[in-house]
């Protein structure tokens, strides 16, 4: 099998994961019962489809590729026989979802000794997916299939930033994050994985966090790179662990937040 | 015309401008030329599609209800000849048009002797439409048709919490913001008028905020209350100028916010 013989395979092997995923997913979404239900039965209807989709994806990667490892946010790791690993979060953004708020995603990635060599973000409630590989990033939504570009700012005056939520930083990671605040034009709160596809898509120019998993990160990496855009951890280094990350659509933006960011780098 | 004639009419109408007003914005939304559209016109996409989203929106009440007023967020008051008046933000949540995300809305309100009797929170690029009126409501999404009612918690404790920014209250506002937030069991930010949606949907329980105009309450009044929420300012009195805004899905919780909200009251 050549090389783009088999990306092509698992690409659209991904995309079978990705609607699996939904579908496991969207009956429990916006179904009102999250406070009875979790008292009734012990797990809310987040737990419950965050558990189902992960089966679902694992179900589906045992039967057809039985030598690849998985890592899920749910049920942990599964060791493979082979240099490739899923890394699955069926649900990013789990306060998203409790909320009725579509801005959570299924996040799939697929590395190769490590390496991040495909991403998908799917949002099955608003039928949006977006994918990256080889270098090239598209996405799938209301307005059509479109190929993924990164907005090319030269600095950050004039950017937009996104975070999920400023409190969740340490108090030196904070201060770092304002002083970047100051100089952008904007700051959306709130989003999640979604605020990472928007930088693919050229909306939103920097998204700054700390304290991610593998799971938060890896599949959105292929997407944000794919688009032309720069994910690392607050020091330059590969993101791949997580933990305090920094994506931008441009090497500039990258460039003038880790300068901000280095002081409170880990 | 009897008033059930009427407000079924004025319904129906209401219905139009909505589909107007998205018909205007769509085409903006997520062109991704907005820093260099801006450079070149003076105007961006968002400014763009608030405008012709809100001429729209004028030029239909004029040809059908020449003697209502008419309050726009872009172009201010037309005074009417009757007790009606239609009260209008294009797009509340410019923000997050500038960056994509799709929790923006245009906000319909019809008024009555300064009474909102009529709210439509429309979001065209999700399909949905939430409306209320006469003591009701109910919503259009990708779901399907249904009536909305909000979530009966009996306490603090439990609720979920939203505001666009904690950055936007002053100091004052912000301790006591902070201490409703300390009890509750999470908050999401960020969300606009989408937060008050879900409010009525029964997802959030509690929306607190200021600085707000009338136009960007009007409209979402009427849907709360007809979901079987309460709306007021930091005192308990009604919201209808804006400024500071509790939004609640049950009377418990709205009266332990303004317990702790009360110190902050302008």
């Amino acid at each position: 099998m050549t090389h783009s013989t088999e990306i092509t395979s698992l690409l659209a092997f991904a995309d079978t994961l990705a609607d699996a995923a939904g579908a496991a997913i969207l009956p429990h979404f916006r179904t009102g019962i999250a406070v009875a239900n979790k008292a009734a039965s012990g797990f809310d209807p987040v737990t419950l489809a965050d558990q189902a989709a992960e089966r679902a994806i694992r179900a589906l990667i045992t039967a057809r590729y039985p030598d690849h490892g998985v890592l899920g946010e749910e049920f942990g790791e599964t060791a493979g026989a082979s240099g490739y690993r899923w890394v699955i979060d069926p649900i990013d953004g789990t306060r998203a979802f409790i909320a009725g708020l579509p801005l959570w995603g299924t996040l799939i990635a697929l590395t190769h000794e490590g390496v991040p060599v495909l991403g998908v973000m799917d949002q099955p409630y608003l039928g949006e997916r977006f994918v990256g590989a080889g270098g090239q990033a598209w996405g799938q939504t209301a307005l059509g299939r479109a190929d993924l570009r990164t907005r090319a700012m030269g600095r950050l005056e004039g950017a937009l930033l996104s975070t999920t939520d400023p409190d969740l930083f340490a108090p030196q990671e904070r201060v770092a994050f304002d002083a970047v605040r100051a100089r952008c034009q904007l700051t959306r709160l709130g989003c999640d994985c979604y605020a990472y596809a928007m930088v693919a898509a050229g909306h939103i120019d920097l998204v700054i966090e700390s304290g991610l998993k593998p799971y938060d990160i890896l599949a959105l990496i292929p997407i944000i790179e794919g688009a032309g855009g720069v994910v690392t951890d607050w020091r330059g280094a590969p993101a791949f662990a997580g933990g305090q990350v920094v994506a931008a659509g441009s090497a500039a933006v990258h460039a003038e937040a880790l300068a901000l960011l280095a002081g409170a780098a880990a």
